[in-house]
Formats: C-alpha cells, structure tokens, sequence
C-alpha cells in the first residue's frame, strides 16, 4: 500500500494537538533515544519513524488519527516496546503514537473488584496498587517490570500464572478504543457478563494494534491470594518432566504456576543473575511449581499431593523454598532467562503452543529438528499451558542461515505444532516476524475473515499496517 | 431484506442431502411438533418455519447452507429451543436448520483435560459424561437438562457457577463452523493460549447464529471439585442482601455460587416444585451461597468466614445444606424459577446485568419503575455477577400495556443498567425480543462496527437474519 510522506505542516499540526515537546524527530532528539523508537525486543530489528508523537489523553489520540486517516499517514501504536513479535515495528515509518503519557490508573473499585486504567501503565505497577488494597491482577508476563498494559492486550499476553487464572484477555471488561477513523468508542460494559452484540472486545484484544489505539482498560480483579508454596523439581529427563505436568493437573491440582526450564535456561539464567544454583551432573530440566491461596495449610496439603505424583517420575530431590527471599530468587531465575539468553547472543524466539500433555513430543522435536538442521536451542516456559519458548540461538551461524536457512526449520517446527493440535504463538503475536508462517496455523478462508474486518474498521488501512496477515 | 420463496426442487435437493426422514414440513409432521420448531422459551411468540432439516454432520449442514447461499433462502440454526430472547426464532421463516442430530461426544480427553463435542449435546449430558471421569465443565444454564452446547455457545450463556469460573465462553477453545457460504472453517487451536491472529472463537460465541453454524466444539475442562457447601441466608431486606454480595468477594472469598432470591421468587417456586419450605413473614429475599473445592475442612473454615460477613447485616437464621438431597432441593428451587413464574402467567424476562456492588441500586430501580407503571416483577439471578433475571408479570396487565405500553419502563430499566456501567443482557443475548432496545447500551460507531462483520461473514444476509440489530 502507498501511504503519504509526512510533511512539516502536518508535523505543526501534531504539536498544535499535543504540544512542540511531545513530537520527537531524529533533529530534535539524541540518536540512541529516537532509535528505542524504532526497536522493541524482537530480535535485532529496527525501524524509524519519520515522528514519535506522545500524546496525553484519548481526545488527543483521536485527533492525531484523524489527521493520519485524512491524509493516509501509517499509525504505529507502541506502548513499552517489550513485544517479542515486533508489532511495534513502524516497518512502514509514518507516525509512531506512544502510550507513555496515558499511565494514569484511574480509579480501583473496591466495590466491585474492577479497576479502570490507562493503557501506559507499567504492569507491575498496576499490580502493587491493587495487591495495596488486597486485590489480585494475575496476568504476569516476564517483562512485568517494565511492559505496559495496552501492549498486554494488544499481544494477548500471558505468564506463569494463566494456568490457573487464565490470560490479560480474561481480564478485560471493557475497553475504550480510538477507532482507525479517529472515533471514540467503549467495546462493552463494566460487566463481568454481557450477551449483547458482538463480543468487540475480545475482537480488539490480540489484534496487536492493526484495529485501534488502545486508550482506557477496564479490568476485573480477584481477592489477592495470601499465601503460596514454591516447588522446585530437578528431573534427569527432560521428556519425564513433561509428562508429569499432565500428571499434576489430573490429580485435582490446579497449580498458580507450573513452568519448564531446560538445564540451560536454568544455568544460563542463574549464572546471569549471579544466584548460585548447584546443578547436579545428570539433571536435564526442572519444573517450577507454584501453588496459591488464602490457607497455608491447604497448600501444604496440595504440596503433598504434588509430591506424590513427581514421585512417580524420575526426580532428584524437590526444593521447597519457604523464604520469600528463596522464592523471589526462584522466580527471577525463570523470569530472566529471556534476558539471559539475550546477553549471552542474538536469538530468535518462537512462542510454540500445544495442548500440554503433548509438550514432550513438541520439545523432543524442537531437538531433533535442531539437530537436523545445525542449531541450538534453549527452551522454557509455560508448560502448564503447553506454551513452551524455543530460543534459537544464533552462536556460531553465518548470515545465510540466520536470515534465511532457519526458515525451513521454524516452518516445520510449527507444522508439529499444529499437527499437534497447538499454535504458532501463545502469548507474542504474530507481528512482523511470524507473519510468513501465519498460513500454517490458519486457513485461507479464515485469513479472508480476518482481512474483511481488518477492512471494516480501517478502510484505508492506516493502523499498523503490514502486520499479522 | 428480500428472500427467495422455498421451490419443491430446494426440498428434493434437501432431502438429497439428508435423508427424507429429516426434512420436516407442516404438511408430514404432527402440528404440535412442527410448531415447536417455531417457537423457544422466550415469551410465547412463535414463527413458523417453511421447513426444517436435520442434518447429521458439518458437511450436510454445508451443503444445506451453500444451497441457501445460492437460492438467497433464510437460515436459523437452532439448538434445543430453550433460548431467552428469540434467538432461535425463524422470523423470516425459510429453513430451520435444526442441530439435534449432531448430538456425539466426540472425545473426552483426559491426558489433556479437553473435549471434542458436537453442538445438539445436552449441557447436563455432557457435565454427566465428563464427572464421570473426575472432570468438570462448569457453565450451568438454569435449562441445563434440555438446553443443547452448541445454544449455549451462540447466546453466550452464563449459569449459576460462572461467579467463580466464569460462562462458557471461557471453556471454548476453539470451533468448527460452517460459514453462510458454506465453507468449513477452525476458529482458533486446541490450546489455553492462542496469540494468533484476531480472535474468531470469541467473535462468533455470542453471536447468536448470526455468523455461522458451529458444528463442532473443543472445550477445556477442570478437575472436578469434590466437596461442596451450600448455605441459605435469609434477609429481612432485599437492598441488604445484595449488598452484602459485595462484601463477601471483600472478605477474599469467591464462593461457587452467589445466588439472589426475592421472596416471590423461593416461594413461587418451592410451591411449583412442592417442596415446602417455611418462610417467616418478615423475610424479603434470600442469598443462596456454594462454596465449592478439593478439601471439606477448608470449606468449613470458608463457610465460617461468609458467616461472619453475613452476621453484619440484618440476616435471619442461615441453613447450611450438609445432605445431598437438601441441596439439591435448594439448587431445584433456584433453578426452577423460571419455570415458575411461567406456570403463574405470561411474563417478559429481562436479563439485566450491571457491577455486582451496585444490585441494590438497580434492584430498587426496577421496583419503583414497576410501582410508576403498574407491573408487578419477580427479581432473582446470579448476585455475585451483578446479573438480575426481572421477570414482568402480565397478570392483568391489557393487551395495549403487555404489547406496547411495557416498552417505555423497559427502555427506563435498561438505561438505568447501562448508567450503573452495566448493560442490558447478560446472559440470554440480544435476539429478537431486546433488538429494539440495543441502541441503549451500544452506539450507533459499535452497531456500524458489528454490521460490518456480518456483511464480512454473511454477505448475501441469510444466516439468522433479523436478530441483534
């Protein structure tokens, strides 16, 4: 698609909306600033926009995107640039609209257990304000420290603790969107029920920003739970521990957290953090098992029944950590593997996704298809939710297969899924990066669906173009 | 919208796909079983169909609906007629495709905690058929014991469990469904997490048929809980009532069941059932509550807690339902209210829904908007969801009032909902019977949003057509 060039009176026409010192361009900031503009966690990639615009409220949002709909400007919505699947990329430059200012929690409803937020709001943050109230916001992905909450929604996200409380989308109870025309909309109502109309917002959430702007959240939240136990479980076969996830669920157990770590993960994760960890000889993964509640009781009883059924499996001896201190090591250990990988080498990562009493047969073929084809990876995750990250390491791989040789592998790499039953991305998106293997999960007809309603709320195909399809 | 008139070669061409034993006419069939096909629960309107077919599989149902497709004939999917808002009403008359055929559990798959089932299934059948192998699928319409899965799905039906684990649309992983042009699509994967692409499963749960026929249904399920509470908790006013709602989600419970009774309501039904049941005079409603879990000494402790909630408002004495027969006398009560209150006389239900603390304000508004017009209501439903059943009761209400007259108190009751944050269904949809009051809860940027959609799915209009807006 052709889109117009961005010129100066446009430009001035920005600033008259949300004022001089919220339009960055490459003249007016430092290089390395304007360039974080341009990048987000996905690989190496970057892109520039041609201006970063910041405004304040959804009124201000509404009228930038009125202008780009008028004059056919490309609007990249980016929030903290924490995405994994570069759908934050402005791979076709135009206007990057950054959610920075809209942080605002608006109110937290006691009453009702809801709470209506800005979509800039750091998800952790959002997290302490309603756990000061003795509330709960489960949804917890890796990059909680630092992401924000409309980049949440808009990639579907997840973390370890879905497999009991589900994902951000279980969340959302209504959203405020700038629509592609730069009208203002609610999706639905502050209900925790609604079988009126198309469901709009759970159509909006996981669109990674291709049908709005994001610009009011509000979310449902839970009593916060106060108590929990964390099991560490260090298995000498990695395709044992991931049978025993089934396991675990069909004795009655619903755990808070239930995540995969290959050694390496492990190693390599504690090693960046500088937590020492002594890893015996023979032991190929662990599991991370997380149980919560408001009794401590009754999770020492449901810790028993863990127990009982690892012991069927062949584990070395089961960590109890009982300090927060222990805990908080244990869980920034599995949080930082991402990051640990990413300073030990460039990686690409796929967000494999599979009903999860098969995720031994998707990781023994995540190995077999490395092998294959000459690669390493470290693999982790969810496992819970059979949602199981393959980092794919780059190391010593030339230019030709980093670019272009590991796109047979990663096809057939989603093929298992899919064969499996499972997906190509759990909790990332598709973005840019999964955007050539997208016809492997979904069918013509059903891309033909989605293109058709991409369609109806951006005619002029403004929002985040080039993304998803 | 002009339809094309039903040929005797559409009906050759019908029962070629069929069978004739499953293409009904009014002219083969017993009256009163042909005029069922006309009507569902809702009110006591009734349509007829020109025909009605029962296919046995997705690909029959196909080659049914290309055929319409083609001749520009009217379809509306029908499951077992139990619906709410005249969802399943073929208004324009034309086929009745009827899915009481497609009644398999295709797969309970326990390794996985999932479930592959046709859509004409009986809800209870397969929460029958799943308990017996430990698991649970919680969604428990009132009509669960006639009402088909595949209904459920289309009007995004709730029940008395969703409280603590949410309406179906939370248990639907993904979907088969053939289009209103006949292909045979996948909605989404079989997996808890599924960042790929927008989210066509949730688009078309609540769409009420409008976009397609599901013709397969991949659920997931829970361990099942194996011990249960229930505690009767009887209110000298039923504004306290529903406050103290709020205030035991406050209290860091989130209990199975959180159910609203106004007197009428109990009394109605125990009457209807013959189940006595001794009533003080003083006595305005009731909470019926079930706290559910793995480990009955923590429900005791957990029932003390709701009883220490309760002991704040002005409650008579509690009964804590410790048979199996005591509860289900209690469940039969709460569920046959509906029933009830139609063997007493004709009545509208209005399935209204707002945040749960602010129940008692709208349960104050429907009785004064009642006491300025003249009509008498019968209020109950699920407390803890903020979602209120207001059955209006003809009574000896006139022809001009039942037809007319109503709609002006339930336009004031509706946007008394939508002013509380709420809207006006919760859980029986939109249909044909709430189409005119739609404009109060969504505007007119949403409609245009959802009309577009339909034309994206359903280009030549055949599918359920005349329903939601």
């Amino acid at each position: 698609m052709e889109y117009q060039v961005l010129t100066p009176s446009l430009i001035a026409q920005f600033e008259a909306i949300v004022g001089e010192a919220h339009v960055l361009t490459a003249q007016r900031v430092e290089a390395d600033v304007y360039a974080d503009y341009g990048r987000d966690h996905t690989e190496d990639l970057h892109f520039a926009p041609d201006v970063v615009v910041r405004p304040a409220n959804a009124e201000e949002v509404s009228q930038i995107v009125r202008l780009c709909y008028e004059y056919h400007i490309p609007v990249t919505p980016r929030g903290a640039g924490t995405g994994l699947s570069g759908g934050a990329l402005p791979i076709h430059h135009g206007v990057v609209l950054s959610t920075e200012r809209l942080n605002r929690i608006i109110e937290i409803d006691e009453r009702n257990l809801q709470a209506t937020v800005e979509p800039g709001v750091v998800t952790e943050v959002f997290q302490n304000a309603v756990k000061e109230v003795g509330l709960f916001y489960p949804p917890d992905p890796a990059s909680k420290g630092s992401c924000f909450l409309g980049g949440n929604l808009s990639e579907s996200s997840g973390g370890p603790k879905a497999v009991k409380y589900g994902v951000t989308k279980d969340y959302v109870l209504n959203m405020q969107v700038v629509l592609p025309t730069g009208e203002i909309i609610w999706t639905g109502a502050n209900t925790l029920k609604n079988a009126t109309g198309y469901n709009l917002t759970q159509l909006l959430i996981g669109s990674e920003g291709t049908l709005g702007v994001i610009t009011r959240i509000v979310f449902k939240l839970l009593p916060y739970p106060q108590q929990n136990l964390l099991l560490l479980a260090p298995f000498r076969d990695e395709n044992e521990a991931a049978t025993a996830v089934s396991a675990i669920f069909r004795a009655g157990i619903v755990p808070s957290g239930l995540e995969f770590m290959e050694r390496e993960a492990i190693e390599w994760s504690s090693r960046y953090l500088n937590i020492p960890l002594s890893l015996p000889a023979d032991i190929r993964a662990h599991l991370l098992i997380e149980l919560d509640g408001q009794d401590l009781d009754q999770l020492y009883k449901e810790a028993e029944a863990v127990y009982a059924v690892l012991e069927k499996y062949d584990v070395d001896e089961i960590l109890l950590a009982d300090t927060a201190a222990q805990k908080d090591d244990l869980w920034r250990i599995r949080r930082n593997i991402g990051n640990a990988v990413r300073y030990n080498s460039v990686y690409k990562e796929e967000d494999t996704v599979v009903p999860r009493a098969e995720l031994a047969t998707l990781l023994k073929g995540v190995k077999e298809i490395g092998s294959r084809y000459g690669f390493n990876s470290v693999c982790y995750g969810h496992a819970g939710d059979g949602n199981l990250h393959v980092n794919i390491i780059r190391g010593e791989l030339d230019d030709e297969m980093w670019h272009r040789g590991l796109q047979e592998p990663i096809r057939e790499l989603f093929r298992l899924c899919v064969s499996l039953g499972g997906t190509i991305s759990g909790e990332h998106g598709i973005g840019l990066v999964q955007k050539p293997y997208i016809g492997i999960a979904i069918g013509e007809a059903q891309l033909n669906l989605m293109r058709g309603i991409k369609q109806v709320f951006d005619p002029r195909g403004i929002m985040n173009p080039g993304k998803i399809f």
